[in-house]
């Protein structure tokens, strides 16, 4: 099987997010939505489960070796800083029987970065990972994220992993893209479900038929959603949805 | 034990986020905020773990028996209105091994909403729940949500979940309100680390301590939080905090 052929697959991950802050509501997160888009727009790879969990150890290596083990990759946010609750490179090292030691290619780009005075131990805590790291770089704030096994260690601020997500590029093999297609529809959920439900076992298992009602901008109706990895069919199935939405005399709106 | 004594502990829940728009990075969770800080602010009960799942029965099955058992209460969001993706109710029937059929009080409910010449099928199919479910009213659009064990189930859509979330309460037992202050400063995380760290130690297990950098209106700082359900212990631990930062000449700001 050659290389082109084995990168014609749906690739499925997940995502770890640890935080006291997002699991109190003190925080909201933002990072699915922006991982989960920037993963099947640039790499073609599906978010496929999403954990959110407390700035505990063992709850941290629980974590990451069942999702790890699941899926292709892991990609967990948050707890990489220089304060005594981020834990997460600990916790890996911990999770996967490795040493928790000084990357020197951390420590020479933190080092850089602060100056030798001011480089002082919580400085120097940010270049501490699971030894066989591979550095994933950050152009915001110098401190890298960090590959081990399948296991991609980002940062939680928003701002600073939207700059990294590049970085990551070179690390994944690519998969099948998802495509979709919204139609938004002047109707009610329970008017258009017998004909959506027909639609979605006619193309069973070849697209998915998502619906969601929405209530915005003074505006209510359902959206309907359309995805799958061929344009083609997303094409053809919508334009069946079309016809029986004109039959029905259901109106398209534009959102 | 008095039922005094037995309410005053911590009581650990789970929410469980059902639907693909969420994983599909198409729409931004906001429940996970919203239940989160209710249930602490009025029953004083501590979500300790979130998973976001698919629209799959398999993995809706799995994930909410590995849940109830690990927590006191679990709530599930999304998957019970009309459409042929809205599957978490026979999920949840499969899940507990009990019969999947009409509730005659919601079965009611919508009947009276809809009217019964435009009470069809798949506005019927809300009535349809886990045998042996008590019903939580929708003041907002009639079909309401059920609890199934220690399992509580409720739409997908923010305002609408919201407004259900007052008749919640009555089946709730009530826990220790976690109480939260958040002291803002003009600096940096690696500056004050170690102090943090020091006074981590010191409250080890009673007060929970989060730094968080932040970058907003124009304003660059960490908010540092103290968390703990003692009112007293958190006054006295920012107390010390505050010299600290008095100490080492570093500012406090107001967000």
């Amino acid at each position: 099987m050659s290389t082109i052929k084995k990168a014609k697959r749906k690739i499925s991950a997940a995502i770890l997010i640890i935080g006291n802050e997002i699991l109190s509501g003190r925080t909201q997160d933002l990072n699915v939505l922006f991982i989960s888009n920037w993963l099947n727009t640039n790499c073609g790879i599906t978010i496929s489960e999403v954990r959110i969990i407390p700035d505990i150890e063992k709850k941290i290596i629980t974590s990451v070796l069942k999702l790890s083990k699941k899926f292709k990759y892991v990609f967990t946010t948050g707890g990489i800083g220089p304060t005594h609750d981020d834990i997460t490179a600990l916790s890996i090292s911990k999770a996967f029987k490795v040493k928790y030691n000084f990357n020197k290619e951390a420590y020479s780009i933190l080092e850089n970065y602060y100056g030798k005075v001011n480089f002082n131990n919580s400085r120097k805590k940010m270049a501490k990972m699971p030894s066989g790291s591979k550095l994933v770089y950050n152009p915001s704030s110098a401190a890298p994220g960090f590959m081990i096994k399948n296991v991609f260690c980002l940062p939680g601020v928003p701002s600073i992993l939207k700059s990294m997500m590049p970085n990551l590029q070179s690390f994944l093999i690519k998969g099948l893209k998802t495509e979709s297609k919204t139609i938004s529809l002047q109707t009610v959920e329970s008017r258009i479900a017998d004909y959506l439900s027909k639609l979605q076992k006619k193309y069973l298992k070849r697209i998915d038929i998502g619906s969601y009602p929405f209530f915005r901008l003074g505006k209510v109706g359902v959206s309907v959603v359309l995805r799958s990895t061929s344009i083609k069919l997303i094409k053809k199935c919508e334009i069946e949805l079309l016809n029986i939405i004109r039959k029905s005399k259901i109106k398209k709106i534009t959102l």
